[in-house]
């Protein structure tokens, strides 16, 4: 295990952390709030802890899969316990749990709040809540390798424990440009939201806030009524976007690089399209009687979609009052997610449409026991490896969901609140049904549930490996034992390796 | 589709009901009940039947596992229809899809009830409810194969599709040996605890109907109260059934065998039992408030855990009203289910053993990613093609259960009630919880919803595929389309075949 590049990485994920927190402390400047202090001072001790770590150089910069997924799971847990410090420091998130609770919420894009008042925050509290859904949403790591040179090949390791999707595709020949041109489409879309509810009159901070929520397909609002009272122009504009953040980045390079036809063959971008059309009719018909007229209802149903299947949480209505069929199809589409690729959570449409075709193919042998069939996708024939992985996935997403909700109903809610703040959490979503429903909060959990909860919201953004290894005695073992001896030993591996090339 | 060879099946098993009808009849003769000729007049119907189909006599007696999977499809709906009719015609349960969710959850030893008052009914038909459990706890097909001789070596896959479990032993070198030791351990084992009950002084005809309902883990009770009323000591007899009954039927033929060491070796039957005593833990320390005294807690949370892992569904306490760690231990347990090769259903210990060592395999590969660790059970590499099997089977009972979720929440009950009655009827238990609690029945439900769970109970009772073939247009068409010269060119490839051995 190299620990080394490991401890490096954490320093310069720090230092970024540090950088990101002049935001909410320029915000506070701006309103003159004194909890901008806070922030300040919060930046300045996490550059410090990241300059000590970034001093001790790596003697090589070779990441394999398991020093990618420390490395995410340790940044991911480090950057949420700084982020937490400024909310206790200004006293707004008085006790530390609620607190990482919230920016682990934040950063993993779930927007799960334990605030019954929002809008008691300060704008620098604020704008920090929903800026960390913008960096959560592309990913730190990715962000680390568009700006930082790490060399040697083996980045796409990190870049696989933090993507999500069952495969990483490499769209440009170097990683970094990879990494880099994501950013730029992440940037431009949010850019064009922000100018769309611009022209819609949105006032600048509800917009700034309501922007990095839909981008990071995040879900913390601003206002107590989640996004109830914006303007049905507004409430359109989040849909359209919460839906287009959950498309598939690759989809958006395709279409900037003029390749239309291959943008629009993605078999998971269409059947993801499908999912959203069908649930939106299911419930406009079983929500119609509720609502009157055929516009409100469509408004309501389509945001409420755009928003639970791209796992951004947002409401506009409170559709835990919803009859059972829609809330059924709501809870389907928590578990499906939005594609993989993108900046939503979930199971990931493609991970569900993988797992259809074994079925078919599965059901196929039954009646022509001798055809080979593949699995397909896009026309071409998926690895038996990611077929079993995509298995193993669910089977392991399965699992952990259920120990969660064993030991989230330990404290003694009704079923479906526990079932539903499991999935919530564990999909990235926000709110679930019941006690922790769309106009409820998670602050009245006990700190077991919380801790549980912030576990499963990290195994969800991290694609739950990194985050079981982060558990793993083993490779804890592996990372303190990494001495001189066993570094000089893995370099002159790779040297072989690189001479041999 | 060797469609003769199905339809003559079909024959023998409609021929076998009949004479599993006389049961109830002589029940209904020894209490003077007129509602015995009701038994008498189907019973003689279906013999008609079957002789007509079975004059159609196959040209081969070949099985592929096509046919065996719609062979017996069609042998468990179409015993379920004629297993209906009695109910209609004495007038106990009027309405005849009433009767096949009974008759369809009698078969399926899942034992969820649309009767609010079971007293009500005449001796014979809660006889003849306690006896299908019976019938459908080992399979109709396995009786077949113990006594009539289907000729070919490929009865295995009638056996395959029936059989619980992710892959198929010979116990012996022939299948009918085989499927006749099967039965005999079953009835041995069914004797034994009528015998102990006996002593325990439980009045015969309970005594008949609870053993009956005990051995095939079905859990129709013939009293409103449940097995709320029986003794302690009869109760803790029924528990040490249910849960003996929930074992591989493996170990028993190993012990009588005189093989202990291999009867103890099997991973699954280890499995089962901690899951069992950890769950009682559980319980026990959960509910101890609501019954004061340790020897009632034990005995009503051993009772109630034996009951839903070996999904049996007998109750002695309305488990709705336990606390919410209590109730999610239950859920859990209701998707583990029993072993392999027991009357039980669920997922089975052994695919739950197999998921997780697949889990831990694929956790490994990240810490060491060149090893090449095969799973493996009791000591023994499985196939890889057993763990994608299974992979592929958790995923199919996903999406057959999300759908029928949906489907059941159209008529618009709360989500744990369609949760969990859609969990009892496709892992084949009986209660849920809420609207569908141990307390209450399926009566209620509409017409759709129970039309769903009969056909979840049978996915669940016969492991998904062949009630998903049943569904596939492909198959209809294979067996609608099977000529004279189809026919007479898969003679002659037999032929060969055989010559070439």
């Amino acid at each position: 295990m190299n620990r080394r590049i490991i401890l490096y990485t954490l320093g310069i994920v720090c230092r970024a952390e540090a950088g990101l927190m002049l935001l909410p402390a320029l915000c506070g400047l701006i309103y003159g709030e004194s909890e901008g202090l806070a922030y300040i001072f919060v930046a300045a001790i996490s550059f410090l802890i990241g300059a000590v770590l970034k001093s001790l150089k790596p003697e090589d910069h070779i990441f394999y899969l398991k020093e990618g997924c420390l490395a995410v799971a340790l940044a991911w847990s480090g950057m949420s316990c700084i982020g937490a410090l400024p909310y206790v420091i200004t006293g707004e998130i008085p006790y530390y749990p609620n607190a990482l609770f919230e920016t682990v919420s934040g950063f993993t894009t779930t927007g799960a709040s334990i605030l019954s008042d929002v809008e008691a925050l300060s704008h620098a509290s604020l704008l920090w809540r929903s800026f960390t859904h913008w960096v959560g949403g592309m990913g730190v790591l990715v962000f680390v390798l568009a700006i930082v040179p790490l060399s040697g090949g083996s980045n796409i390791n990190l870049m696989k424990a933090e993507s999500p999707g069952p495969s990483v595709g490499k769209l440009m020949p170097h990683l970094k440009q990879t990494a880099m041109t994501l950013y730029l489409i992440y940037i431009f879309m949010t850019v064009a939201e922000f100018i769309i509810l611009a022209i819609g009159k949105m006032p600048v901070f509800d917009n700034l806030c309501i922007t990095f929520g839909t981008a990071g397909t995040g879900g913390f609002a601003i206002r107590n009524s989640g996004c109830a009272d914006y303007t049905v122009f507004q409430q359109w504009v989040i849909t359209i976007f919460m839906i287009l953040f959950g498309v598939n980045f690759n989809t958006y390079y395709f279409l900037f690089a003029g390749d239309v036809k291959k943008a629009f063959k993605s078999e998971e971008v269409r059947t993801y399209f499908g999912i959203i059309g069908a649930a939106i009719a299911i419930i406009c018909i079983n929500t119609y009687h509720l609502y009157g007229s055929l516009s409100m209802t469509l408004t309501k149903a389509a945001f409420q979609v755009g928003s639970i299947i791209t796992t951004t949480g947002y409401a506009t209505t409170d559709f835990n009052l919803w009859p059972a069929l829609s809330k059924s199809v709501l809870v389907s589409l928590m578990f499906i997610g939005a594609c993989a690729g993108s900046t939503g959570g979930g199971i990931k449409v493609s991970r569900i449409c993988i797992v259809m075709k074994s079925f078919l193919r599965e059901v196929d042998s039954y009646i022509h026991p001798k055809s080979v069939k593949q699995v397909k996708m896009d026309g071409e024939p998926i690895e038996k490896d990611t077929v079993r992985a995509v298995n193993v996935y669910i089977s392991t997403f399965i699992l952990i969901f259920s120990i969660s909700v064993l030991l989230v109903s330990i404290e003694g809610r009704d079923f479906t609140t526990n079932f539903t703040a499991v999935a919530s959490a564990m999909n990235n979503i926000g709110p679930g049904l019941n006690e922790v429903g769309p106009m409820e909060n998670f602050g009245e959990l006990t700190t077991l549930s919380k801790f549980v909860l912030i576990v499963d919201m990290l195994a969800g953004r991290l694609e739950l490996y990194p985050i079981v290894l982060f558990f793993d005695p083993v490779i804890w073992k592996d990372f303190v034992m990494d001495s001189r001896a066993s570094r000089r030993k893995r370099l002159a591996r790779i040297r072989k390796a690189v001479r041999r090339e």
